[in-house]
């Protein structure tokens, strides 16, 4: 049994069935371009096998995080990006929300926060108020050292840092995950001598997730990053083969790719637990910036369901056909939790009387399937069986490999970000960068 | 001065400026069908003259807060859709962020939290389970008190209240928004002997923000809504005339309706403080719900910059040109925070030394609307002078006129939304409700 059951209702694949055999030989050039790696962006494939939970670095990565979780209250991570979306997605998937409120007892480990995402002065401030009675440890996560926002964020917080413990001891309690022999944070690590991780230099950014970057955090968090990794690995085996009709991943990418064909130019990822906010971030940066490129490439936008059926649920219904859904559904959210019975049936709820909440969102689920079905926007449903490690580490590698393929079907590179350095070069120039006069 | 400065640089307003007296023509029809109450949904226009902050409603509103605040260390709101998404959006744009966690005496007033706007089982138990310790009033806000998502939360919240604290405190303890004169939820209250509150009768949903259903959660917080109230009544006479060279609200319905027919399909709300998220939800509902309607409509997404730089931003920059960007930015948030100095400038950051981090994202602001329009993205720019209760009413109310306007504009009827019932009447036929066989 898969971690991931892939469903297309309503044969929403390729309604033209004559096109079946084309994609098939599309998917299959695209697979062999990327287990070949002869691609586009070839030197960005070490995503594609996942590490093991018994190798060194993961057990270098495992122990980094016990040390951390035994001496810190909170863990600050620095970084921005593919160097903060994964971490972040997996922690609140798998944390229970507001736990941060909730007795370190209570708790799985050490509350993440998050800095050098943005340059919010007032979101600075506000972090480092709420870490002032806490024991703190850092994590930077840079590949280069040199992005403005992290690297400012690293400057605050390691002043703040030295203030706070002396400079010794800050020293201590910072760690450095960045490119394993080069690059600005590295040099500035090891001047500090601050431990350090290592991002495989064959992995960008946006596919990072299961690499240091995102591990040593959700490790911190108290997540089991072992079995993370496992998902990651059987999702690896499960999609390794070209045929369409076993490798549901590949069925996403060409699904997807056929719809933006037919002028399909939105996909809206739809999960029914808000845990998964965060994790549609993450999406939105894997997908958006890998295929949003040459004038090409899907929408990437999120919703969380049912809240936001009373909110884009009427665009969804009745705006223009110009958008097609990915579903996210869990089976087993792990709690029971009746509808309570009132004699006086104030609001026309005891119908409902002794149907749990979980089963009320399940029809909420079916229900707005069929009623997007009739309001025709194509519906994908990928199903979890439960929420954990496990699972949400195939779906990791679920998205990243229908990314890779789904950029090739579309004739781009999937690993390159050329756009993103447009911003960069205008705001050098305005704030007088020595050498920038873009 | 106003409170918002709109700017559409680069001349991006209606390219050809030919069409200049055609959308004056078009605006003044439009203004006169608002003002006139001629046109479609015409008995919903209630938000359009705000309430003044001498109100009696208002009074009532800030006196029940009062007593909450006096009693209370956390106020749960029942809401979903419009009963929500306003009152959330001003305290997480006015309240700093991670407050819950501070001590009482450095918070501005009680916690809020959010239920029944999702059928998340393990979402409420965990909100049901930090609230443990903590003296807990509600605030119940539906109109009609039968939307399932909400009513169900009432239900299964009221049993935990009794539990909490008995049959007859409980009672005290629960106040309801909602209509003046009739609906299953003032029956409910009234057999209760709950407070009450109304939302009046001619106000929708996603215009009610400014009515008890956004005012009570935020004065409980600790905003101050007579201010808020005053900065929408200015709005409300600022962007009085028909005229589009003295009113910035039409400009802006004019501008997106231009760039709709151009082919532009999605309107990015950006802002450049995270504290904008709620903001940007309560917008894509105004604004998604209005205009979503008979195949017509322009989809509502959002990015938060310059995180998002780092995530959408290479789709911005060189994906499909089908897209503009609102831009919201604010002029002073409130914090100096410098760019510290380190001898060996080990991020190559030393330039940038004496600088604010608000001065950096002032930049990276800048620079990114040049590389955007470079990249063939419009952009119209929003400036708040600085983020407090009288500057985001006039924002609140700025969007709601704009919608209206541009509802009109755009031909369809802003105030209604028969979409959000198709996956109602599915959900009822699964779950089994009477009389549902749709």
């Amino acid at each position: 049994m898969s971690k991931l059951h892939v469903e297309f209702p309503a044969a929403a694949m390729y309604t033209d069935g004559s096109r079946t055999a084309d994609w098939q030989a599309a998917a299959k050039r695209a697979h062999d371009q990327l287990h070949g790696r002869s691609g586009p962006g070839q030197e960005w494939l070490g995503w594609l096998d996942p590490p093991s939970p018994d190798d060194e670095e993961t057990r270098r990565i495992a122990e980094a995080a016990e040390e951390i979780r035994a001496r810190a209250d909170a863990l600050l991570v620095i970084g921005i990006g593919g160097s903060y979306a994964g971490a972040r997605a997996a922690i609140e998937l798998l944390t229970p929300p507001f736990s941060s409120q909730l007795p370190r007892e209570q708790r799985k480990g050490p509350d993440v926060y998050f800095l050098g995402q943005n340059l919010s002065a007032s979101y600075i401030n506000s972090v480092l108020s709420i870490l002032a009675d806490k024991d703190v440890e850092i994590n930077v996560v840079s590949k280069s050292g040199t992005t403005t926002e992290p690297a400012l964020a690293l400057r605050i917080a390691r002043e703040w840092m030295i203030k706070k413990y002396g400079r010794q001891e800050a020293a201590t309690r910072i760690i450095a995950t960045t490119d394993r022999t080069q690059g600005a944070l590295r040099r500035f690590a090891e001047s500090e001598g601050w431990r350090m991780l290592a991002v495989p230099a064959d992995v960008g950014g946006r596919y990072s997730v299961l690499t240091a970057a995102g591990l040593l955090p959700m490790s911190v968090a108290g997540l089991k990053i072992g079995e993370m990794l496992l998902g990651a690995q059987e999702a690896s085996v499960e999609y390794a083969m070209p045929d369409l009709d076993a490798n549901g991943c590949y069925r996403y990418a060409v699904w997807r790719n056929e719809l933006y064909r037919q002028g399909k130019q939105i996909e809206l990822l739809a999960a029914y637990e808000p845990a998964f906010c965060a994790f549609a971030e993450w999406w939105k940066q894997l997908f958006g910036e890998s295929e949003g490129k040459d004038g090409k490439g899907i929408f990437p936008a999120a919703a969380q369901f049912s809240t936001d059926l009373h909110s884009l649920g009427q665009y969804i219904q009745d705006g223009p056909r110009h958008m097609f859904e990915t579903v996210l559904w869990v089976e087993l959210t792990g709690s029971e939790l009746l509808v309570p019975f009132i004699e006086e049936d104030p609001d026309g709820l005891n119908y409902l009387t002794g149907k749990s909440v979980c089963e009320v969102n399940e029809q909420a689920y079916r229900g707005t399937i069929e009623a997007h079905q009739d309001g025709k926007v194509p519906n994908l449903l990928l199903t979890l069986a439960q929420l954990d490690e496990r699972h949400v580490g195939h779906l990791f590698y679920f998205f990243e490999k229908a990314c890779a393929l789904s950029g090739y079907l579309l004739g781009v590179n999937p690993f390159d970000q050329p756009g993103v350095e447009a911003y960069k070069g205008k705001m050098f120039k305005l704030l007088g960068k020595p050498g920038w006069t873009v």
